[in-house]
Order: structure tokens, then sequence, then C-alpha cells
């Protein structure tokens, strides 16, 4: 669960969270994972090049600028040979009532080389970490 | 087509147009679509509050800062009654030899009403404009 | 005092909070400042549209993306009939030593009348409110 | 002269380029002097890293999204031993008729040594280079 806390000026002309942003509140809380918490579990290397492949996001309901923070939640979703899938949701629980899912959303991404740029496998230690992030 | 000069603030860490800001460049040609020809052409309606419901992208390519606008052609994909589909292709167009494609993508659009911020269905006007930007 | 959580996406080519963020960390204090505490004190109005007529900022030292959150502290330094000055430090408090100053920064604003979009006098109210962020 | 295309997602929830993002365009405007001009004609060093040490503007008019850019004039106003001032003044030329003046800004900047991360003295071609654009 990663915490984002809206900034004023993510808001856009129409007063809410502009739908760009949205990718980049994920990218804070993917970069939290890659850049934290897989590092401090030995797998330092996914906090190098890895890159974004493809993304897909769906918005159920606007965010808006709020004291609250907007809580994410992540996971692997899928692992392959060179690639990983990390799924998102970003929704507020609901201690009485039904949650409130703002959108949903996932990104592909791949380790890169970082000498020559070039796509490579994830090696056993990264699959070892990223494994435990898995659903 | 739409063309997008680069700024240098585009640029992340990693001194590439980072991933979150190529929504915002096809936001800025959407906007240009809907804000600018659309309503030249009569349809005032649809540079009110149209909501982006889904978007999905490939990275294909990295962009970098460059004195050359990228290129973006966008077409709509697909007409419903409540919502729109815009497709989108960042590349530079070859006088001899291959197109460079740097990405696709395509966002899913709906119209709102704008009292009740509820979604509406798409009258014929707005139909008709958007059916001369079908592909 | 406000506490801002640098971004990743903060981050230039240089992997440093490009100088441009910092005017963004200080419209965030200043947004809570003037949005959520005052209004709570009584000066509604102050939430409203306050124009920036004026922008100063010395950078110290390079701020990059780090875990703990970056302290605003922040004043009214010199209140006008028409406009107030508000100051800004970015610093780590020091426990046991000398703190480290990031930069100093210092925004002049002006009320606007929301109907008319003209400059306006402080009412009394607003002078109490601000009397109380003097430093 | 640089011109600056506004983008919609420049604009805050007042429907106004944020005062924030004029340091932007002030910012791409520099790098092209910077990045583009300065290494054409020799100082290749200028192009590295420069750091903002102070900035200031004052804003007169708002911006808007338009679809003609906004012209940047710039000009060192300032060459000392360790550090230069660029100021820039973003105003629609009148063909007949006063100018149309959104603000004014300087900015002081210091080169600083790539391996030691410490500012330098401009060297004779960089101070030769700088000389071009003084006003």
């Amino acid at each position: 669960m990663f915490l984002l806390k809206p900034r004023w000026s993510d808001l856009d002309a129409y007063s809410h969270v502009n739908n760009v942003t949205w990718l980049e509140y994920l990218q804070e809380a993917r970069v939290d994972m890659l850049l934290v918490h897989a590092p401090a579990r030995g797998a330092e290397s996914l906090a190098d090049a890895v890159l974004v492949v493809r993304a897909e996001i769906d918005y159920r309901r606007p965010m808006v600028f709020r004291q609250a923070p907007y809580p994410i939640e992540m996971w692997v979703s899928k692992l392959g040979a060179a690639s990983f899938t990390v799924s998102y949701e970003i929704a507020d629980s609901a201690t009485d009532g039904p949650r409130v899912v703002y959108g949903r959303a996932a990104t592909v991404l791949a380790p890169v080389d970082m000498a020559s740029g070039r796509p490579r496998r994830l090696d056993q230690l990264e699959r070892d970490v990223l494994k435990r992030f898995l659903e």
C-alpha cells in the first residue's frame, strides 16, 4: 500500500486531478516498490533502468485535491522471462460500507542492460524478489 | 497531424521524455482536435467536459529533447452512442526509408452533461463532426 | 511548518529536484496555509483567487529524491493594504549541529475580486488572520 | 526571441497558466540559448551543468491557453567572474499600439565543474559568447 498525497498543482482546469497525472501517481508507487523495497531485499538491479513498455488505465471516479492521501495498492500480476506486469488499484478503503474505487491500471515493465540499453532477461534474484509481490 | 515540440522539462532523470509525459503529449493533440478543430466545425459541445475513461499506450522507442517537433497522428477509431475512441501514433515520417514509430495509444472518451456531471449520449452534430475524423 | 514529500517525477535530467519545481513546493505550502488554515480561522475569502504578483527565490543546495519530506517554514513577512508577502525557508532542522538550508524565497500576493478580476484591498478579518502568521 | 507554445496542461484550476509554469517557460528559453545557440558558437561548456542560484519574477497579466506562442525576449544583463544574469520579458509585440507585457524576470546562473560539482569561474570563451547576448 502506497499513500499518495495529492498536490494542488495536480489539478487541471476542471479542478480534478488531471488524467495524465494519474500515471504520475502510479509511477511514484512503482518507484517506491522498485527503488526502495526491492533493493532492500537484495535486488538493487531493479532500481536501475526498468522501462515501461505498456500502460493501461481505467478511470472510474475523479480524484480531487484533499488532505487525505490516496491509497494505491499494487502487486505483480504477471512474471515473464524478460518482463513483468505491475497492477494497481487506487481506492479508499471502507471501514463500514463499500470501497470507493477511483481507478485500476497495469504497466508492463522490462529491465534493460544499462551498458547497451537493450532488453535483458530477469535474473533469478530479481524473480525471487518480484515473486513476493505476486498477488 | 499535430506537431508537439518537446520541452527540456519533459525529461526525467534518465534524460528521456518521461513515460507519463507521453500521455500529456496525447492530451495536447486531443485538445487541439476537440477544442480547436471540432468547434470550428460546429461541435462546440465537444470542447466542454469530455472525460477520459480509459487510456492505453505502447512505448516503442524513447523520445528525447530535440529541436524538431514530434508528429502525432490521431483519428477516431470507434464511435459509440455515448463514447468514442481516439487512436494515436507518434512517428517520424520517412522521406526515404522506414518510418520511426515511437509509440501507439488509444483513449476512450465520454461526453458528460456539464450541469449534472453525468455521462450523456453524443448528439447528432457531434457524431457528424467526429465521423470526419474516423479513420 | 509544512512537510513536502518529493516525488521521483520532480527530478530533472540532472537527477535534482528541478529549480522550477521548488516554486511548486512553495505553492503547495502556501495553498495549505491559505486554503486550509486561513479558512479554518474565518478568512474563507483568502482561499479564493489570490494572485502571485512577484516571486523571488535563492537556491542554496540541491534537493534530491528521498524518503524524508522537506520541511518548509513560512510566515507573513509584510502586510500591506492590498497585498501581503509570504516568506519561506526550506531547511532540515538539526537536532545536533547546524541546520541545512536548501533555499529561501518570498512571494508577494494580492487578493482579487472574484467577479471583476480586479485587485482589491484586504478586509479586516483577512488582516486579522494574516497577522497571526506574521513573523 | 524564443517562441513558447502554451500547453493545455500548463493551466491550473483557475484556467490560467500557473505561476510556477512561468519559470518553466523561462527555463525552456534559457535552455535554447545555452544548449543550442551557445554551443553553436563554441561554448559547449555552457550546455553542461549551469546552476540557477537565484530567480525573481514579476507577474503583470495572466497568460492563457492560446494557439499563438508567447514571445520571450532574453538577454545577459550582468556578466560576473563566476556567474551571469539572464533577464527575460514575456510580451506580445504590437504592430500598432502598445506592447502587452505579461511579465519580467531574471535568473542568476553559475557554472559548476562537472567532476567536483563545485562552482567555477567563467572561462574566456564562455565570456566572449555571453558578451554577444549582453543587452
